[in-house]
């Protein structure tokens, strides 16, 4: 009798804590819906700012403004942290065109972020086209003297769109330091863009280690351009290409990543993070990278406070600074958190743009996986459902350790690449509601792993709470 | 030892069968993702004919242009079924303003489809809100000879936009017909739209058996005007509002609906139906409402021809004309199939928009449902997760009796209403990856189907197959 007693509280703790926990997501998810902060916030960031490329008075700027508003939420404490970063900026708009039969051809390019810009007066050479480093390393010497055309396609095939990214996004970090190496002039790379249009896509590049005079400019060309390059170089292997552009690397200067904290009520020496990346690319106004993934972070330690939920542990808002071109505030923030000894046990980054959610990656123990998946059911009337070991996230990477938990919201990918780094990466793209549920979304992981812990706790013991 | 060489033989079966199936999706994803014609027709029917709606010119374009675009297909038939449709038209566009302290404030309205005219001078009134029948029925004889203005609001927290859309629509469609029996002299209603924005949607309403002098206007207005109005009803409860709308009921016109098939080589008396609705609205061009679903069936029987399927029941694609104000071609098509005693087993619609396909709703037996579920897994990869008892679709409902299996494709329905039966219903707003991922789902659901049949054959039947 009495065993049976004890199965019965345990199973009335066991309803009553289930039917808490749902409530606590229909009111994080309702006041997401009706009384979210987040697309108001990323209206002035992508309305009033605009783009915000490291170093840019724009940068500066955002960082003001997130702290001033994350001073209006309450919090128990709000803070800049000190982060040196590199600044590079574009110049004047750029200029491309190839000829071909004494036909000339206007296409559109930008500067990749890092890249030298060519002479004043422009660069001209002729192309060799390659889909693959391997192609390229098979050229050799053929291709001293002339501008590298990476032309290798994300896969359309994969469902993923961040696997197809992946796939093809060294030729822009690394295109310029393989060709560069081999006395290649200049280089050409098709934008990481899924659809066909006429809108190239910036993103960082790097020289590494190479001297001066290997550093040749590097430039994206639009999907509908680069098709077009491809065709005519079939028909004229000779034709030349011209491109001009402006861009400039300064020195390194004093920015900031902004810290906004909820000190935990019963273990607030275990710190969870919730973050995204202040920067963005210049060309568009950043607002799903990573404005979105910003908006949702300061909402989620709003939606906490409005939805009456008190932490255990501590919470943090990070707005990471400098993502885009050297992940500096990340790593700043990291080395700082090892500096003060302190116990990260759970991070959380929002950097895949402001569409539907469908879940969270997770670079975590099994154990900790498990914990989530039994939560599954908790997430499935919101229409969460991906719950998978993968990424995390760039600003939050340099956190891991054995046994923190990382995890990365996945919000739906198809339209994701047709905006990124690219001019109409605005704010008209992204859609109010889809924002909201992602906010929603993630402070309803952040409510579970204060309230149960990060680490394996045998089940039982949870009952405590 | 006998007993274990029938197990093992059945365990092989399975992983065959699976592996099978499995390939056979990979097929058809890659099929659609890579070589798909949706997004090509669906650029036709939008950008070459437009809004389609029943009786129109352009409807009959959309006939002639889909009829010839199966033919090429190489099927083993196609036809038009002929069915009549009512014939409404806008006539020119509508003006609206409300004039409080000598103050005019434009608004933007349409009129709602099926309305009456004003008289040509237009109609102004005084205006009484509610946001519910209930309070239409409370004010009784106090509407009369005033503008009943509908207010109620879709309802953001509900995750499903469709059950925000069902939770007020009646407003639309019956509000002339309460407010006319009362005396109302017109009626203005709230936009069916989660967003606050400045589009009016049009959509279909009805008088029923009311007399003629009891058919009083009506139009939607957008959402950012119902709120403008709203307050300044507050402040003025006796401002004036004015409307002028030109629109004109035709007889009935013959038009069709287009239909295709593949034979079935094994039960070809069993017919499996996959449609969308060619009619549109008038506003837009019908993009997502429903010319994505037209395409994505279109596709549907391509996809299988493509991906080498051949099915073993007969398979329609069904292009049905007259969903938005009638439904005629839905009635149609079920009454021909049961004039001629066709056996239909199954029918799938997407008019839900061509968003990223979730899965499917399915109205159908536990049974049935319980074999889509054994399919769960072959989905996962593909980011279907949702397959859940419910609402099908409205031109394939005619179909239903005790065995048929009904299912309506389930896109993601954040941004659904944002565009429904309203000006920016667009090409523009359709991505053409989600577009193909949704036709490579339905392709999927009936290949399988096909396959494993719609009646609950027990499971060591079909490693026949």
């Amino acid at each position: 009798m009495k065993k049976l007693t004890i199965l019965l509280t345990l199973l009335v703790s066991i309803n009553v804590l289930a039917q808490t926990d749902q409530d606590a997501l229909k009111t994080i998810y309702s006041q997401s819906l009706t009384n979210g902060k987040a697309y108001q916030w990323l209206d002035y960031l992508s309305n009033q700012i605009g783009g915000r490329l490291s170093g840019s008075v724009n940068a500066e700027k955002a960082v003001q403004y997130t702290k001033s508003e994350l001073e209006k939420l309450g919090l128990d404490k709000v803070w800049l942290q000190e982060v040196m970063v590199p600044k590079w900026e574009r110049g004047a708009k750029e200029v491309a065109h190839f000829t071909s039969n004494y036909n000339k051809f206007d296409v559109n390019i930008c500067a990749l972020g890092g890249s030298v810009a060519t002479a004043n007066s422009g660069l001209e050479a002729t192309v060799i086209e390659v889909k693959s480093f391997e192609e390229l390393a098979a050229l050799g010497d053929k291709v001293k003297g002339k501008i590298v055309f990476f032309n290798g396609a994300m896969n359309p095939e994969l469902i993923h769109t961040f696997e197809a990214y992946g796939g093809c996004s060294k030729q822009r970090y690394a295109g310029a330091y393989e060709a560069g190496k081999l006395g290649a002039v200049g280089v050409i790379v098709r934008s990481l863009n899924l659809r066909q249009d006429d809108l190239p896509h910036t993103g960082s590049m790097g020289y590494m280690d190479l001297p001066n005079e290997q550093r040749v400019p590097s430039a994206a060309i639009s999907t509908n351009d680069a098709n077009k390059l491809s065709e005519a170089l079939k028909k004229d292997a000779n034709l030349k290409f011209y491109f001009k552009q402006n861009c400039k690397q300064f020195e390194d200067v004093l920015s900031y990543n902004v810290i906004g904290q909820i000190t935990g009520s019963e273990f607030p020496e275990e710190i969870m993070v919730v973050g995204g990346h202040l920067d963005s690319w210049d060309l568009g106004d950043g607002s799903h990278d990573d404005g979105a993934g910003v908006v949702q972070s300061m909402d989620v330690i709003r939606l906490l406070k409005e939805s009456g939920i008190k932490p255990k542990r501590t919470i943090r808002v990070v707005l990471f600074m400098n993502e885009e071109n050297g992940l500096r505030g990340g790593k700043k923030y990291a080395e700082e958190a090892k500096r003060n000894n302190e116990n990260h046990v759970f991070a959380l980054e929002s950097d895949s743009g402001g569409f539907s959610p469908r879940g969270f990656s997770f670079d975590c123990s099994e154990a900790a996986l498990n914990k989530v998946l039994s939560w599954e059911s908790l997430f499935k009337p919101y229409l969460i459902h991906y719950f998978e070991k993968g990424y995390s996230g760039a600003d939050i990477g340099p956190l891991k350790n054995d046994t923190i938990v990382l995890a990365g919201l996945r919000p739906d990918s198809q339209r994701y690449f047709d905006h990124h780094h690219a001019a109409n990466d605005t704010f008209d793209a992204v859609n109010k509601r889809e924002l909201e549920l992602g906010a929603a979304t993630m402070t309803s992981l952040v409510y579970l792993f204060d309230k149960y812990g990060t680490s394996n706790i045998p089940q039982v013991k949870e009952f405590k709470d």
